[in-house]
């Protein structure tokens, strides 16, 4: 052993007072720090002595392989080096961290999880819309909306208001995931919303229904947007709770919210 | 305004280290706090000025009635005191969060909230056990296992497979839930787990099968654990997967693994 070690750590949505003590205690002492997306960016006050590599798959340049990635990890700790591998959100949830470990595992590298605020609580949260309510929902499900493969056997399974649904990595399939939600006897009038940037102060949450999903536009839709949809009743306390930040209160510019019908 | 506030803050799994960095920063600066079950107590050296006050529903005593802890933090932010209400987990997962949330804004006293690691996702990952994972699964549900009423709508409609399962506060329901999937057609081998303190370093999992989550006993269990039962395929990568804190590896008493068949 020479000190060497991997740390696959959560860095939250977005926001880094989000990170955990313990993630910010790696990211403290780390020689080599891998990140993804905008998370990283705002976090590297916090770890000013390690060499920051940007890793993510939102590069407008290509992005590097997975494989790659893995390869930099293991490298860097057989170097001796300690290496964070800053991820969106938590390390677990559709983040390819499963992976990331079993290559660690493989190869013969010490390494730990440190699970992070997951962006499918957090986004929906920050915008007012508890996952869970009681007597709306006691259940929520989480899927990946990049691919009908993907989300497809969880939508079209799930009886109508039997769980909050909470799309990642949907917002361009938004009106295919309405539409099977709409055939498998989810009502249209159902409440949905979709949050973007949370936790960022560029934030903002469209609030409509299920039906009006299938055709609502976004002023400042790119394809970059972090978007996270949520389908079912408990979108509906968005209008009463408010949830941002302290420090954030009575600032009317962040947050602004675009109710359509 | 007299400054006073309340934060609903997210107090993660259990291990004070993964309480995020804004969740500490409430904590130094807190006047009052009205924890729940046991993150807050190992939380305590972060609020050594605060008056600590538990409120959680895992007392041998009566618990406090819900309308008494928003009576208590209304009260205490009218008096200008900086409340800080710790919730176990995330304040908005299967917690009472929103409803707490409600009773401020009618209350028209200023509040945020502020996310935390839910133990949904960070008790299955400390045990090794990725909630989502290519190849293995796209999505994941987490539900309320304390009553069929919460559980048997989502867990009835769920097609076998088509989503990683996640029962909070089931522990004493688990073989009324284990037939409710059989019944839906789930396969008796899906691989299954009870993830029992997690992050605590009581920390165990029992690792089995849907069929066997039936009949299994646990020799440690105790009304007042706090199990996590998860359901699926990726349950198969608990025995490559170590993800415990650094500080515990080579520690072979910690997150001891009970297989059974």
């Amino acid at each position: 052993m020479n000190g060497g070690f991997v740390s696959l750590v959560g860095a939250g949505p977005g926001d880094p007072e989000l990170l955990t003590l313990r993630a910010a205690a790696r990211l403290r002492e780390a020689d080599l720090v891998l990140y993804d997306a905008l998370a990283g960016r705002e976090a590297l006050a916090l770890a000013p002595l390690a060499r920051w590599f940007y890793v993510g798959k939102r590069a407008r340049r290509r992005s590097i392989a997975q494989e790659s990635i893995e390869r930099l990890m293991i490298r860097a700790a057989r170097r001796g080096e300690r290496v964070v591998r800053l991820k969106c959100g938590d390390p677990f949830v559709l983040g390819r961290g499963g992976e990331e470990a079993l290559a660690l595992a493989r190869a013969g590298v010490p390494y730990e999880v440190v699970p992070g605020v997951t962006s499918a609580v957090a986004a929906p949260a920050l915008a007012g819309i508890p996952v869970t309510h009681r007597g709306l929902s006691a259940a929520f499900a989480v899927v990946s909306g990049h691919a009908e493969s993907a989300y497809a056997p969880l939508l079209s399974s799930l009886a109508p208001g039997s769980a909050t649904v909470v799309v990642l990595m949907g917002l361009a399939n938004r009106a295919a995931i309405a539409s099977l939600l709409l055939a498998r006897g989810w009502a249209g009038r159902t409440p949905a919303a979709i949050v973007l940037d949370a936790s960022h102060v560029s934030a903002a949450s469209w609030i409509g229904s299920l039906g009006s999903l299938r055709s609502c536009t976004l002023p400042q839709e790119h394809p970059e947007s972090a978007g996270v949809l949520v389908i079912g009743e408990v979108v509906s306390l968005a209008e009463a709770i408010v949830a941002i930040p302290r420090e954030r209160l009575g600032t009317p510019a962040v947050a602004p919210v675009l109710r359509t019908a």
